[in-house]
């Protein structure tokens, strides 16, 4: 399997992503890479590899890049030889399976919309995350393809979602849940109140309105929202708990006794940390369109990056794209 | 001073705002309460008490209450003897100087408006809560007294969030920020954008979109949201705390070593978790209305409700009303 890796995008550039390139390239031995990118900058950082792993990962050489303050759809259209555009390129013509970007969120969805294109019954594209939560993972999107909706947008959304929780997560029968303001029939907006009139006619298996407090409690497999409100949360998510980390670190610091017994709770401490750290998990699907094409959050240093490829890797390995044109057909 | 409270409203009824009433008498000694409910039920509740405390405490009698899934403006029209709005006509009357509920937060607001009234200048209330955040408490609004809200309501919000953080928070120089789906000017909706323009323009001290994440950071003073995301996000809070805390406990019974730990570190974690118990901090007052009207969680035990007391009277003694007027005037 052959992935494309933007390997200008995001806020560490191409050092990050040859590390993952050869770790990733280490743990699953039928991936091969097709790093776009500067070819001097990235030449050095492959060479002291072994040939068993080096072999697997190829250049193809731009130095132009879509800067994260660019306007999306101009800089796909203006900037032919971007990284973004080339990898994405790669996965229209069949050169590559799927592929990987860390940059640009808005030029990642502009060039799923524009190069790969969209799935037919797709009107828009969603970018859905699996969050950890209490005692499983509960899909959420749309956390960013998109701002606003329409209810047939969401009603979308729901669809793409059952078929991923299903599917790729492993769900037998994913709940589907719109996220709105209360649980009972007279809360949300039109366009909420709009999408569970349509989702309720549907054979999803959909349990109305949950709240944000539903979330981490996995009272949903599947919560479909808008790309305003799943940013938000999703991003607050991540706030919240690096925030609450350097809390008890400072915490810790100022206090003895909790330091004895930090050192019994350490390995536990960081389990539940990690299982909260959304930003490890990385990797979220661009829903909706004719590849694998998997959005790395912008910060990602290599782990995030080779979580990305994982996810990347079993999203094409399922044959997602077809899993999603079966289901709308 | 003179507070009415709905003994009526929220999940635990008259005994647990009868608890609250005592505690709240014990710890302020200039504090009146008039409780708006069954006489025949808290009659035996207040018995007990100290006379120094009990005759602080009136009942006004009603059986009338609004239910939680009731139509809110329905409800306050129909129900004139319901105990939400005999509490919220002894604010207009000036029988009593506040209010507090924990009943349906749709009919707090509907009583706000149609029986305590707007103040000049604002067009809808918002309810706002301090969040515990990493160095202080911001102050998000609107968390619920609307749905969603339109260019205006949102600048009319940021005034009264500037005044409420400088005034009743004590913050000298409050940072307003609108929160968006990305910090840079071509992300948000119409709403978003069209608000960013109104605020700049102002005398306020305005930094523009803030994202999910920058909440907790503490990264502005007063953040302003229409009612639908200020929802979403304040219970996705509380969910994800409280859900990590009963995680962390299940991790603590699973391993033997931890255990030992756990003796040590015991007092931090609840500090920790405390300060970041949203539901602990109780009462988020609605502001916008004639008067000091505070809601309550609905499953507000008596120490969340001698919580939304304590705000009240803050409210009230700082002529939090008043304040209001004048930074629209």
């Amino acid at each position: 399997m052959i992935l494309a890796v933007d390997a200008m995008g995001g806020d560490h550039g191409p050092s990050e992503i040859c590390r993952a390139a050869l770790m990733a390239c280490e743990e699953y031995h039928d991936l091969e890479l097709a790093l776009v990118g500067s070819e001097p900058l990235m030449t050095p950082l492959l060479e002291k590899a072994a040939t068993s792993i080096s072999r697997r990962i190829s250049i193809v050489h731009t130095n132009e890049r879509v800067e994260m303050n660019e306007h999306p759809t101009l800089a796909i259209r203006k900037k032919k030889n971007s990284s973004i555009r080339i990898a994405m390129e790669m996965v229209r013509s069949g050169e590559a399976s799927g592929c990987v970007s860390a940059g640009n969120t808005g030029a990642v969805v502009a060039g799923g919309v524009l190069i790969v294109g969209r799935i037919t019954g797709i009107d828009r594209p969603a970018l859905g995350v699996a969050l950890p939560t209490l005692n499983k993972y509960t899909f959420l999107l749309d956390v960013g393809a998109n701002v606003r909706n329409k209810p047939f947008h969401l009603y979308q959304f729901a669809h793409m979602g059952n078929i991923y929780s299903k599917r790729i997560l492993g769900v037998a029968e994913p709940q589907i849940a719109l996220l709105s303001n209360g649980s009972e029939d007279i809360k949300g907006d039109d366009v909420v109140s709009g999408a569970k009139a349509l989702i309720a006619k549907s054979a999803l298996n959909f349990s109305g309105y949950v709240e944000g407090d539903d979330i981490p409690y996995s009272r949903a497999d599947v919560v479909v929202c808008d790309g305003f409100s799943g940013n938000v949360v999703l991003k607050f998510a991540e706030g919240l708990m690096t925030a609450s980390a350097s809390l008890l670190k400072e915490e810790i610091g100022q206090r003895i006794l909790p330091k004895v017994g930090m050192l019994f709770m350490l390995p536990m401490m960081k389990d539940l940390m990690a299982r909260f750290h959304y930003e490890k998990h990385g990797g979220t699907p661009l829903l909706g369109v004719n590849g694998a094409v998997i959005k790395a959050h912008g910060r990602s240093k290599a782990p995030a990056i080779v979580s990305a490829l994982r996810v990347a890797r079993s999203f094409v390995g399922q044959n997602g794209v077809e899993l999603i044109r079966e289901e709308l057909g």
